[in-house]
């Protein structure tokens, strides 16, 4: 009996999901034991080309309405959004124990806990691959290939825009907000940037990685998200001089303090798994107690690797697999509270750009002093008297409360001309 | 009810499922619904310590025996070999409708469509996840995450004990006989290191690897297997000025003629993604229509990695999961013919020892031309008339057939005086 799809959604991800299923469709009877037909589709624009024909197929122009269709199995939702017509159709869906896959990173951040509960009390599957780094299949590598460990910590780049940001700004020595403006061009970043750039989409993914990393309820809200917009050529030059790329990091670890979740610019060492995926590339790493240090890499983004995903999820359930949501039942996952920033320990990249005149150093360190955090390097490089230079400081690990406050104290300082300067150092 | 486990062999690797088992029971208990205990055990020696209490626990001095334990539900082999024990009890167990989970990549290799017919035929799961690349859980990401597109190719290094020495090798400027003796002193190799060193453990995984990727039926007598006995410190040297590092890696690809399997030393150019990785780590890439390019990269081998993957697949069964062995069902494996290594086209690199003579170069560069292979570069460091001096040459793509008729008259030639040195080129 073939398996009956719905797909909900027909933008860029919706059309590489029915080529793919078209494409592939006998490579896909094989290895599910049944045949995968696309039964039904919602999308707001019915006369656009997708390059599938699509007579035959019923069409819905109200999405949610797919949910009390009987001849359908499996939702497929990708209109994106953690509210809305994405969060109502999911719901009915499930309610209605039709099997939902989606590529809604939003959604599941925000509404995660929540939806694994009412999924698993109707024995559907709500499966979520595309969700967290395209293509990489990193959702299953955690619930179900790392399953055994104890994670000390995941993190990776989660957000392809920043990190082709980034590496552009740094191969081209350029500022961020002209890197930004010719990608918006290249459609590599869209009009409204403030999701990639702001962290918010890695801090969505970090939320769903954490959930599934530590048996807990995804916290979104628990999540500390920096962006990018305050990374500088002169810093990403520093950093370099200094042996570490800057990369935007999703990283979340267990601490005596709760759980500590993070999307920040960090200095990432050379010899670091992560440093050398570049541009559009995502990579997750998992350290777990047993398997040790493992690296999955790959496009996070864009119609063929999205679909390569959400295309796995639907073989799971075609070949009869019933997933855990998260890597423990719904009922059992865990409010783990959220650690506070505060408390994070590391070490810290200070710039500073100070007036050229004796004593300038010697300020700057008895703020750091007065506050314990422990200097581990310093440069100036050249001079220019009485004029601005840059001043780069590196830290021993220290508290990040202690750390603010030595900045605070630092940028009161009369021969300290700009705010302070402050990138995290990943170990 | 409880899950009930037999482990046969308790050696390194078992000794390591045991104590992940008992350490976190906890963890394993709430991610399975259910509790995993050790029923019975089986191992040579009954008196050495494990470190695990093994009281309580049933023990066979003849591991076959556990197939015929009404109260076990898995067994997991981790005796190794191809045939004796490790094949009969496989065989009888799965006959008997236990689970088997195995880390034995001999066992998969040779007999691997056999047992996935006999294991499907009774519903029962084979399960190998770590039989290749250790923690890495590459074989649910080939039969699962990636299932939805075709592989083009998929290749990695597969065996740590021969990336450590070529490691090692490449960062001391040492040679293979002395870094292979100081890795066996280390524990990194064995007393008898043929599997290893001549490619034979990596070609029982690349193996496995091509059955997954392509849905065929596992082929390891057509693997194409050429180990790093041969490598030499000045190779590796003038890898480095080319751009190169050199790896032992196994590579699938489906070509016009068959399929090639084939595991070599190759020249891997350092912007590839596995260039980097290092020592005994392990690292596959795939290449898939829709997913685009996907790296996974961990430890290959040890008592924690392997166990983290043995113990992942016995999650699986324990949450009800029936997988098909391979990517399609034991029925529908296909026999894909053997593509001869004579057809395999690629780039090639050439080290030649020569008598500095005039004319040397004009000879050697005819027999290639003779045999239409054409020059990409060539290199001759410095001068020392009449002494034998070495000549490195790479070429473009070339059939391999005309590659090796070229080097056999390169060979003859009277200013030739060792054999050639023939490294492929991987792009």
């Amino acid at each position: 009996m073939a398996l009956r799809v719905a797909i909900a959604g027909l933008g860029t991800v919706g059309a590489g999901v029915l080529k793919l299923l078209h494409q592939q469709a006998e490579l896909l009877e094989e290895r599910c034991g049944r045949r995968v037909m696309v039964a039904a589709v919602s999308a707001r624009d019915r006369s656009r080309d997708r390059g599938v024909d699509l007579r035959g197929v019923r069409w819905y122009a109200d999405a949610t309405a797919l949910a009390a269709d009987p001849e359908i199995d499996i939702v497929v939702e990708l209109i994106g959004g953690a509210d809305g017509v994405a969060r109502t159709l999911t719901e009915a869906a499930l309610a209605a124990g039709k099997h939902v896959v989606t590529a809604n990173k939003a959604l599941l951040a925000v509404h995660g806990a929540a939806l694994a509960r009412l999924a698993e009390g109707k024995r559907a599957v709500l499966a979520y691959e595309a969700a967290v780094a395209g293509g990489i299949p990193i959702v299953k590598a955690l619930r179900e290939g790392l399953a055994a460990n104890r994670v000390a910590r995941v993190y990776g780049i989660l957000n392809g825009t920043c990190n082709y940001i980034l590496t552009t700004m740094r191969e081209g020595r350029r500022e961020f907000a002209e890197v930004l403006a010719e990608a918006q061009k290249l459609g590599y970043a869209e009009l409204d940037p403030a999701t990639d750039v702001d962290g918010i989409d890695a801090a969505h993914k970090l939320a769903i990685l954490a959930a599934l990393a530590y048996g807990s309820e995804v916290d979104f809200a628990g999540v500390h998200t920096e962006g990018i917009r305050h990374i500088s050529a002169l810093d990403i030059d520093y950093a370099g001089e200094l042996g570490f790329r800057i990369k935007l990091i999703g990283h979340a670890r267990m601490t005596e303090h709760g759980l500590e979740q993070r999307v920040t610019p960090v200095m990432v060492p050379l010899d670091s798994p992560i440093a050398h995926t570049e541009g559009v590339f995502n990579a997750v790493v998992v350290e777990g107690d047993f398997v040790g240090t493992a690296l999955f890499q790959g496009r996070g983004a864009g119609a063929g690797p999205t679909a390569s995903a959400v295309v796995a999820d639907i073989i799971d359930i075609a070949r009869g697999r019933q997933p855990v949501t998260f890597s423990v039942p719904a009922d059992r996952l865990r409010a783990i509270p959220a650690a506070p920033m505060a408390r994070h320990r590391g070490a810290y990249y200070i710039r500073l750009m100070v007036v050229d005149r004796p004593g300038v150093i010697a300020d700057v360190t008895a703020c750091l002093r007065d506050e314990q955090v422990s200097l581990e390097s310093m440069l100036q490089r050249g001079r220019a008297p009485g004029e601005s230079v840059p001043v780069v400081l590196t830290t021993h690990d220290t508290e990040e409360a202690a750390m603010r406050r030595a900045l605070e104290r630092i940028e009161r300082l009369n021969s300290v001309i700009e705010p302070p300067r402050m990138i995290r150092i990943e170990a």
